[in-house]
């Protein structure tokens, strides 16, 4: 039975930290770096992250953290 | 009683895990592929998706993780 | 006293398991089919199910599942 | 004191089971029937319901399962 | 130390049925009238309220339920 | 290490009970006025508040219980 | 295995009072300043914030508070 060997959302996610993500927040505005951290409610450390915004950077941030509640989908990219 | 044989909702999806499926969001956005891992808060891992938008394809995700508070509906395809 | 006979909303929901539904959701989308399984946050399983909006039929869906918390009411029609 | 007389909102709410109402949702529709039944988040089960847009009616419903988080107020009407 | 005397928000409420107020709703209409009952949640009980918006009076209710959830504020009026 | 020193922004709240503040409103508004007692929802009462839009008074409360879900920040003022 | 040495979000939250921060809540306004306290559901106490909107500086506060669910991010500063 697939569960056994697939990972959950929480479990792939938390696997995933220090990985580069793509976050997509629900105002559509976008934060591409790496995922320093998560917790089970998404809330997410960045770091090195860009801003994005109708497909161009708007602003960089050496660090922030996101609130989770406003996470629309978080793109697993790759090692960095 | 139907209850015994009919599937409540987060049995059936957890029973449609490694199904292509189509997500449909709050926001009208819809992302097509396969549905790797669900939980019962509906947080999607979805592999190999498209994201549609008004009918036409605007981008590819390798692996996205979609947080379950904004799914409209999850429509089960068939096997892969 | 009433509450001894009547049924509660959810419980008559499940007894409405099976039956033909029409499902409007917030925002104004609706769904005609069979209501096939629905659980105490109102997530419904539909089969066979149509999608209308404006008062036409925009989409099918063989089987689709819908988020609980988009729904605005479920009118229960009749036996299939 | 007054608790001791007064009728809790649920409970008053319970009370007025099988007599007529009025339920404004928060979309500004409102529905005009019996109230068959409720529960404590609101879910209400109406019958024989006029659907109200704008001051005027543009639908009947035998029997629809209003989900309680869509209601602005209940309007008890009068006996049946 | 001030919590000792003065009264908690929702202590104040209950405190306060059977005054007259005034509810506004986050949609901006306002409900004066008598505060019948309310529990915790804020959901209220108010009889003989006037319905007003934008400044004029649009409706009168002899009793009516409101969801808690729809309130921004209530004003204590007087004893009536 | 601060956290034994500095108060918790729910503690410092209450430790503000009967000072001045201004309280704003996710809709805007915003009402300046002694808060006579807060609860850990932000549940506020406050008394001879002035209610603000657009930088001019609108209106004034004698004693206006706000709901605390609406509330986007708090202002501490200054002792009365 | 990477939990044991990164911070999670809100122990990294913590781990930042006293440091410099830029809150931007979901209604666009960003507040800058020290972040005196935080809780784990992200209300913040802010000193000596100033308040921004569109680029440019509309107002200055000596302490507030702010609603932790109107938070979208943390920018973690600097030491002061």
């Amino acid at each position: 039975m697939s569960q056994s060997t697939a990972k959950r959302p929480l479990t792939m996610l938390q696997k995933s930290t220090k990985k580069k993500v793509i976050v997509r927040l629900k105002n559509e505005v976008e934060y591409k770096g790496k995922m320093d951290n998560v917790d089970s409610y998404m809330n997410l450390i960045m770091t090195d992250a860009e801003e994005h915004q109708g497909g161009k950077m708007i602003a960089n941030y050496g660090r922030v953290i996101v609130r989770g509640n406003n996470v629309l989908f978080i793109k697993i990219e790759n090692e960095l």
